[in-house]
Parts: C-alpha cells; structure tokens; sequence
C-alpha cells in the first residue's frame, strides 16, 4: 500500500462557488492559512446565478469588489406588472419601484455569477504580502473521505479533521454530460442527478494521486449535493417540500417589441407565467413556467426539456408581442422546491454553508446572496478562531444565527412561488387564481427580505440585545445595550451606511467605507457636539479610557488589500492594530473643530513614520459640494449626547451605548464576553 | 553604406508622457496605424506633475479612466490661507471652497502623473481588436532627422514626413544624471540642461540600429526641451519671461502638527511663502519659495539646491508648527517662467503639443491638463482625417483653438506666480507686498481657469458661431446658431454632464456617460414635451430626416473600448454606425412615453441581431431612487419645445437650433462645412 502524503493546512474549503469563494476571501483577508477546491475543472462563464441583493453588493464593497459589480451589472430599478385583459390579451396593470429607496446606497443588480467569482478571484490574489501566500482555486479535486478525531474537537490547536483529497485528470473531471451533449442545459439544475458518484467510479483505481489533509476547520460549500453533508450523515439531510412545476429558464438577446423588455416584469397570462430579468449585455433571462411538463408526483422526463419547447412556451406568454433571439447565452430548467437541514456543523469543526444547507427555486434571486452571506457569517469567526482572537463557543453562533435565516428564505420562497405559479385572476372573486392585488402585496412585502437588509441576529456574547428578545440556548452578553440612544443602528441588523465629511480635508465619505472587511471590531463614536466643552471633555474622556483599556485586547495584522477604498498602502505603519477600530462622528459645525488640538489622540493615532491617522474623525453636516450629511438624523442619535455603536467585524450592530462613564462599562463588558482573555 | 529599414505609418508620435498618451490612446479607438516612442526606457514612478482639472477628468472619463483617477486620487475640496499675525506667527486666516461647486461632477485632484499613464497605457491595449493591433510604447528610441516633403503636404494619400528613428541601448536611453546621482532631484526640472544631444552623442557610431518612417503625421510630445520643436526651426521658438525666482518641490509623508495639512493650503510667512498640496497615499507635496537662492538674471547654481536646503526652508515656514519626515518620495527646484511660440504645427504635418510649445511653473497644477487637453484637440482631428471622414482644411483649427489656450495659460501663469511669490502685506497699506485681500482675489477668479472648463474655441467651420465673435482666418460654418434655445450648451465650450433618466429601464445616468470619445459627432435632440402630439409629431419628422439624411454621412467603425461606461460588448452589431450619433432626451412625463411605437425608429435604431437599441432616449424629471434630473432647467433649454445641441467628437458645443424644420437647414449646413464630401 502506497504510503499518501500528508500535511497541515488551517482551512479547507470544499467547493469555489460563491460561498466558498466568499469564505477563501476573508480567511485570506485575515491571512489564515487556506486550502480550497473543486471539483470541476473549469470555471463558470455564462448562465447559473445572477442577482445581487443591495446587502450583498454591501458585502463585496467591504471587500473593494462591490464597485465592479456594481459598474457591470445590469440595475432593476422598476418592475412591472402584465396581466390578460378582458380579451385574454397581456396588457400591463402596474408599475412599482422595485428595491426599496434609501435603505443603501445600491440597488438590486443583475450580472452573471461568473464575472463575480472573476472578481474573487482578482480580490484573493490582492491579499498577497511578503508574508502571506494566499490560495489559488484548486481545481479538478475532490475529496473521498473525511473524519473528525472527535476527542480533539476543543482543543484550540489541533488539527482534528482528516480529509483525503483526490485529484482528477482533466477528464476525469469533465461531466460526462459535457462530453456526450454540450447543448444540455439541464447538468447543473436540480433536475440532474448528482455526478459525484460518477466522477469517483471513474477515478477509484488511481490512488496514487490521493493525498491527506489535516485541517483545523473544513468548510463545505459544495453545493445542493454536498459530498460533505452526505458524508457528515443521515442528521444532515435536508428536508422539505418539492412542487410538480416545472419552469424554464433561457438567458436571450431578445429581439422583441415588448415595451417593458428592460423592466424587471412579472407576466400572468392564459398561457402562463413568465418573468423577465434584463441583464448586463443586453441580455435578458426568462423564467418561463412549463404547463407542459410536471414532476407528476415524481421525477420530470428530462428528455422532454428542451430550449424549442422553453422558446416556444415564452412566444406565447409574449403574444401579442413578437419575440425572437439571435444569441442564446444558456438554458436550463429545475423543479420548484425548498430544502434546507437542520444542523449547520458537526463539532462545530465542519460547517456547511449555501446551497449545501439549503435549496429553494432561483426566481427571487436569493440563493447567490444567501450562500455568500452564510460564508460572509462564518469566515470571521472562523479566522480570529485561527488566530487566536476568539474562542471556540463564538462558532456556535453560524448556526444559530445562519439557520434561522435559511428557514425564513425557504418559507419566503415557498411562498412567492406559489404566488408566482398560481393562475392570474381574470377577476377578483375567481377562487382558484391569485389576485392581481394579493400578488403585488405580496412582491411588496416581499421586497424587505430580497435587499437581504432584513437579517435581525439573535442576542449572543456578540449581540448585546435582551435575552428575552429570543430565548436561544447559546451564551449572552453581559453588556446591556441602550437602543434608544442610536435608533436607526438596530441591534442584530447591519450598521446602515450614510454620508459624512472628513474632518481633515471634508471629503464626504459614504461611513461603510471607512468599515472595510478586515476583521476587526469597530467602536462607532458618535461624539455629539463636541464644540461644546462638557461633551468634548466626555469624549476625550472616553477616549482617555479606550487608549488605557485598548492594550489589553489582541492585535490584529492588516492585509494589505485591506483598505479597499483609500488608495493603496504605499507606506507601512509600524505596528499591527487593535482588534478594535475606533471611529468619531461628530455632529460640531466642523470648522469650530481642530482634530489634533481638541481631541484625544485615540482620535487619531500617531504612527513614527506615517505621522498623525487623519482618517478618523467625521463630521456631520455641511460641504460646499453636496447636500447636507443629516447623519445623526439618519443613525437616529441625538446630536448633542450622542452614542457609542459596537460593530462585528461583518458590520451587525453588537452594542449601543452611552459615549459617558457607564458607556466605558457596557463597552468592556462586551468585549470581555467576546475576547479570548482580556 | 548600409541600407536602412523603411515602414509607413499613419501617424508618429515622439514622446510618451500625458500628450503623447492622449494622442495614441484617441487614435487607438479611431483603430489609426500609430507609432509612439519615447527616448526614456523607464516610466515614471514618482513625483512630476501631479493635479487634475475637473475638465481633465471628464475627458479621461470619456475614455473609461476617469474613474480610475478619481478613485486613487485625492481630492482637493476646501483651501485655507495662512499669513503672518501681528507677531509673525502665521495664523489661519480664510478657508475656502477650491474648485467651483456644481461646474461638474469632478473636484479638483491629485495623483501622480505615472499612475495616470499606467491607466493610459491600460486603455491603449483595451482598444485592441481582431482587426486592429494598438501600439505599444517603443521605449529608447529617438528621432534623429525629420523632413516633410511639402509638394506632398496636401496629397491625403501621400506619407510625406520621413524620420530616422534611433533604437538605443539600455545604457544610452538611461539619463547620465540617474547614472551619476541618483538622488539628483533635478534631472527633470527645468534647471537641468536638455540630455538628447548627450544621448545622441553617446549613440552616434551606431547606425545599423536606424530604421526610416514614412509617416501621414508626426505629433511632437516631446517635452519643453522638443526635439521635435527644435528640428522644426527658428520659427519654432518659444519666446516669453523668464523671472530669478526659485522653488523647492518635495513629495513626503509629513509629521506635522499643522492642522490643515490635508488641505490645499497657501502660507505666507516671514521666511517665504509655501503651498501644500496633500496627495494620495497619506502625501503632502509642498512648493516651497528659494529665497537664498536666485537665478539672478541668469542660470541657478544647481549645486546649491539640495533636499535639505528646501527642507530646512520649509521648516521655517511652518514654524512654529513641527515638520519632519520619514517618508521622501520625489524632489526637486524649478525656476519660475513661461514660454509658448508662434506656430503649433507645419504645414498640418507635424504638430507640437504639451510642454514642447508651452511651458510655465507648475504650481497652479495646470501643465499635464493643458498638454492633454492639446491633443486631445488635436487626436480626433488627425484620426478622422486619416480615415478619410474630414477633409485636411479641419486640422488648421488645432493651432487656432490652442495657441489661445496656451497665451491664456501662460498670462495666467504669470500673474498667478506674482501674487504668489510677492511678499504678504503686514498690513494692507504696505506698497510692496500683495494685500491678502487681493490675494484670495485673484485665487478666486482663477478657479474658473484653472477647471478646464473657461475653454470657448473660436467660430470656424466646427463652431457655428457668430464669426463678429472671433474675426479669425479660418473658414466658417454657414450654419447659424440660435444660442437662446439652449442659454447653458454655450457655442465653443464643453457640452455639460447633468443627469437624465433612461426611458428604457429608469437608471440614472450622467449624460456625459453617453457621450463618450469614440470619434462620432453627436446631436442631442432635446425633444421637449413629447407626451403633446404636435411636439412628437415634431420630434418624430426629425427623426425622419435624420434617417434619411445621416446615410449620406461617412460610417465610422467603432472600437470594442468605445463605451467603456455600458459595460461590455459581449455581443457586436451587425454594422459600423454613423460618424453621427443621435440621442433624445425628453421632458414628457415618462411613463406617459411608449419608447418603441411613439417615437420614430432614428431614436431606437434597429440591428438584426441585437434588436432595437434602448440606450438613446432618456427622459428628465423623477425617479423613485433620485432627487429630479432637471436636466432641462440645467442645460437652459425649454420643456415645451426643446432644442437640437450639436457636439464634437470632443464634446464642445457646436450648433444649437431648432427640433423643427428650420433646425433640419441648419443640421445640414453645419455638417456639409465639416464633412469630406456629402
């Protein structure tokens, strides 16, 4: 017997969609040391995923990715709604806006998953230091078997999971439904069998090419298949509903007199149900309901899918409008149905995440967004557990907090397909359809939970909000937070992101950009007017404390790509930073304020080769360029007393507290609940 | 003897700094055989000129690398003036908005040029398609002899400018200065001597490394010490002042306590007077004043000004506030001067451009903006004339709109240095110094210079124009303008960028986005009310004539970089379009407008492959996510009737008229002056 070789790696990713990729991104942010692959060979150009919520356009800002999204992607900014006319001819009832105004700065975004995953891929590489290698995509590698030495699970520095990795010839790795029909759209919907199987009989005898890996963390992200959760067992299978309908999906250059053809359109018509997505390129993708098809209780006849029955259904939902195309981009079809598990980890050692964990159908553009945010959740965690920042019990907080939010997306889905499925109403009182009202209340309420702004974590060591809120099992904060004081920074929710003016050279800042995925933790100072003596003394005040107590907590190295939006790094600082960022917000009229004079240089730190940090104090109010910033009226803070927000190193809103002497209390004590060892 | 290799090109260009690059990167999208080199082996990396106009960026955006600079680029928003108190001890005492507010959607920035050219360098090989190979910088090479056959200058096919070019080595290329003294902050400043006769000294003996072109055009970016400008003759000198007085430049990360250090700032101390700059990158460049060291009506003793002689001045201006530095990433001195000639080009072969026909000191930031801005006048010109759309006669108005450019900048200079260097007043009354008053006087009626934007070329068959305005030589337009129609698209100055709203889906757009430099003329039609019937009706017989006149204009092929802002071209149109663009944009209420059955097809052109375009009717008013566009109100144009605004492919104003009738005469007699045969 061939003797495998061996070796250690911090993170093993399985898996180089969206969420894995999410996940190698911040481990690599945090320069931990990562491992990722997959089993295809090649990477995604057309087709498959294409929605970007305003949160998760948020999200990749965090990272310096979220503005080539943004540039590229095709914004939906209305919808639009067709129903048949008394004649059963398709005329449009309805406009709306489509993502909510004034919750973010984006809107929601089309753009194929493919350019995202290039842009990971840019963003991977630009962590790269002197001292840090980060990892490429290893692809055509899959694993074949993995074992957790459960009596080391606690242990901070052992390698407890064991995995052995095969890696594929490129034909090995191909689908064989590639090779035997490249025209098939089906091979990645959920319509197709899973190929893994397949893959491993072809490649069993060669096991000279296998390896075995030591990994503190595996992280599965291999999607509606997992090979991980099917080799985690039986506790991990998911459960669910699946519907007979079927639906199409054709991505088209349309060639078509539709007016709305460039509208987000939802079409009800006597020949069904259609919805049109308008995409970066021209493009647009259909989702075309297929009456002629049905699951019928049991598997769908794949042979019957094909992309003449998908067009010609679309003609007819169009008709009276002509529709036709002389660039298809892809295909595909899948079944509408909602699965999800009810364990997120074993040992909390391995984690699942994304379509892993949960499945639901793709019309509402979720899965994309819910999968990246999973590993968006876990990937910080996962890092300061490595780094020896956080200790072990802050990893039972993905599940409880990532669980929840797959159980909402599948009962939302559930829902709005039905909506969408379900026959127009010819008129009101029909019993069978669904009114034309109920739909559109139901996209609207809808709109909420699809910005992925809606996200409210539960009270834990790192959500300082009562307990009685939700009685979950896992261990809270000590600290007690004063909502009332920052009213619009909800605790458990995204620190919402709103204009304000540098104080060293009144630049407007959108704040978010000043809150960069760098893995540390941010103390949002909301200094009040500190014009005003009293006040500015309770700030410098606090800021005498921070620059006592700060020390205590860990230091944190920062990736050189780490801040995305303030030019590159050219000169180096000299010493790694706190765990803890400190921002101040002001609310002075901004020329009454001299920022090294009046302000404790928590404030702005000194560095011995790069001088003062000028880009730390904000102020609210006014520029000669702009309108106004009404920050304070925006965060919802008094803007004479103001408040102290804590962030996660996601950006969720942890604490809100006092910027007094009791504020110094609540802000330590968070932090004791949180840190290794203080 | 030995024979020398001989090439033909379309155009020539000596010199890869900011002009150079404009030139190639303009003739680059018009896909024109070009050639640049460049004497230099290296690029620049750090310190030379550094600021952005506001009209700079714009047409760097017109490109797609606007936003590059603008996203690395630090921007210069407020300015503060600093002078001596009672006591000496300098004292803020104004602060002040830098560039006008609301001229554009650019401020005023800074980056250094090499960045900037790396971006250029991007774009030029963005160009690159299956027909057309961009150039790539010939780095070491050096023109050596130049003639012009001038019985040939007229011949539109005839190549009748031959230069010798010379290939160096490494060695050769490499300046003596950087050789002997690396440090030598000076070896570009203009204290140094000219290095080409060095160069072609050290290189002479090696003549088998000669090559001959033949070129249609040579463009001179060869900088103030031009060979170009040299070759051409006497005829060709720049004339002009030049004053004893000397600056220090120094690119460092400051440790300072002076509070505006982030600010443009202007000091006037007892020891001389100061600007800082504050760059990217946590930079601050300051100009500092010599004065222990002066020309004195001669040649500076270079030897004297070293970095810590210029420091030390520098510390003494600030003083009472502390400066040091770890950090020093570029310095040098300069003598305060300025100079243009008589003649920008000979015989509408060879043009000079940039430095090589105006220089001046750089303090006002305005040398690598005027030098683009040159041939950014100059590229489309000779672009269009090679690919035989216009006729030679429309090159003769490069030397006419820029040579006034230059004398404005060069008068500017002047008084803009006199005010700086002159002494600060203790006191108004004080006969010798400059009042501060009058100091921020003339910073203030400045600024509007020193956007860019001031620019009003001069009426000639481009700019229908009254020619009572301008009595120049040049031919004019038989067209006749109706200014009152659109009172904000003034006739010579650049069209402005406000924001409409796109029919086809509701997204936002900057129109200037729309209009980027891809070689086309363009007409915004400003259709008016055209929910009223007689006003569509108006707009729609327009749109008739237009479909069938443009057909008789010239087609232009565009290059896959030509929209650098619609994302990209994944799928291509099925034939080149015409040299003519033609965009609407309405005042109707915009879901009171069908785009497809209101409007006649020359708004919506049609492609067999791609369908209709959706991307050339936008409307004003209100979306769901924006403050209203009042893109009308801004541009001065009427809601009812509207008006037709004809542009360059520069983006000046060329014709302003009617949507009715009499507006179809003027369109045709201003292109008719234009066009090579119609």
């Amino acid at each position: 017997m061939t003797v495998l070789p061996e070796s250690e790696v911090d993170v093993l990713i399985v898996g180089a969609g969206p969420a894995g990729l999410m996940m190698a991104l911040w481990l690599t942010r945090l320069g931990v040391k990562t491992r990722i692959v997959d089993k295809r060979t090649g990477k995604v150009y057309s087709g498959q995923a294409d929605g970007f919520q305003v949160r998760s356009l948020e999200i990749l800002d965090s990272f310096g990715i979220g503005e080539r999204v943004w540039k590229e992607a095709n914004r939906m900014l209305e919808v639009s709604f067709w129903n048949p006319d008394e004649n059963g001819t398709i005329k449009r009832n309805a406009r709306s806006v489509n993502t909510i105004p004034g919750l973010s700065r984006f809107t929601e975004s089309v753009l194929h998953q493919g350019r995202m995953e290039h842009f990971f891929l840019d963003a991977i590489r630009a962590s790269s230091s002197p001292d840090y290698e980060p990892p490429q995509v290893e692809r055509g590698v899959i694993p074949t078997s993995l074992e957790i030495d459960e009596a080391a699970a606690e242990d901070p520095h052992a390698y407890p999971v064991t995995v052995t990795l095969r890696h594929l010839t490129e034909e090995e790795a191909t689908p064989t439904q590639m090779l035997s029909n490249l025209s098939d759209g089906l091979f990645r919907s959920n319509l197709a069998e899973d190929d893994v199987n397949d893959i491993l009989s072809r490649s069993r005898a060669r096991e000279t090419r296998d390896e075995i890996v030591r990994a503190k963390y595996v992280v599965g992200c291999d999607g509606a298949h997992s090979w991980t959760r099917k080799t985690l067992g039986r506790d991990f299978e998911m459960k669910g509903e699946t519907t007979d309908a079927i639906w199409g999906v054709m991505d088209i250059v349309p060639i078509t007199d539709f007016p709305d053809i460039r509208f987000r359109t939802m079409i009800h018509s006597t020949s069904g149900a259609l919805m049109v997505i308008p995409r970066e390129n021209r493009m647009v993708r259909l989702y075309i309901q297929l009456k002629e098809v049905s699951a019928g209780g049991g598997r769908v006849d794949r042979s019957q899918i094909t992309p003449e029955l998908i067009f010609s259904t679309a003609k007819k939902i169009f008709s009276p409008y002509k529709l036709e195309y002389h660039y298809c981009d892809w295909w595909t079809a899948y079944q509408i149905g909602q699965r999800t598990g009810d364990h997120f980890s074993k040992l909390d050692r391995v984690f699942l995440a994304g379509d892993a964990v949960h499945t639901h159908s793709p019309k509402a553009g979720q899965g994309m967004n819910v999968s990246m945010q999973d590993s968006y959740n876990l990937g910080w965690k996962i890092g300061l557990v490595c780094k020896g920042v956080l200790p072990r019990h802050v990893l039972s907080t993905y599940e409880l907090e990532r669980k929840k939010i797959a159980k909402d997306l599948i009962a939302f889905d559930g829902k709005f397909s039905k909506f969408f499925t379900g026959r127009p109403a010819k008129d009101i009182q029909n019993e069978t359809g669904v009114s034309d009202d109920e739909f559109q209340e139901a996209f609207h309420t809808s709109r909420m939970f699809t910005t992925g702004l809606g996200v409210d974590y539960q009270p834990t060591v790192l959500v300082a909000k009562p307990p009685s809120a939700d009685p979950n099992p896992l261990k809270k904060s000590s600290a007690t937070s004063t909502q009332s004081l920052a009213t619009d920074c909800k605790l458990g929710q995204r620190f919402p992101s709103h204009r304000v003016i540098r104080q060293s050279d009144a630049r407007v800042w959108d704040l978010h950009h000043k809150l960069p995925s760098d893995g540390r933790f941010r103390l949002v100072v909301f200094g009040g007017d500190i014009s005003q003596k009293p006040q500015r003394d309770t700030v410098n005040a606090l800021g005498a404390w921070l620059s006592s107590y700060l020390p205590r907590l860990p230091t944190i190295a920062l990736s050189p790509a780490a801040d995305p939006h303030s030019g590159s790094t050219k000169f180096r600082t000299d010493r790694d930073p706190s765990v803890v960022d400190v921002l101040l917000v002001h609310s002075a009229p901004r020329h009454e304020v001299e920022m090294l004079s009046d302000l404790h240089e928590t404030y702005h730190p000194f560095d011995s080769k790069l001088g003062w940090d000028y880009d730390k104090i904000f102020a609210d109010g006014e520029t000669f360029y702009e309108e106004p910033a009404r920050a304070y009226e925006k965060y919802g803070v008094d803007r004479g007393k103001g408040a102290v927000v804590g962030l996660r190193p996601d950006g969720y809103v942890g604490l809100v507290t006092s910027v007094g002497q009791d504020g110094q209390g609540e802000i330590q004590k968070w932090f004791e609940g949180i840190f290794q060892s203080i």
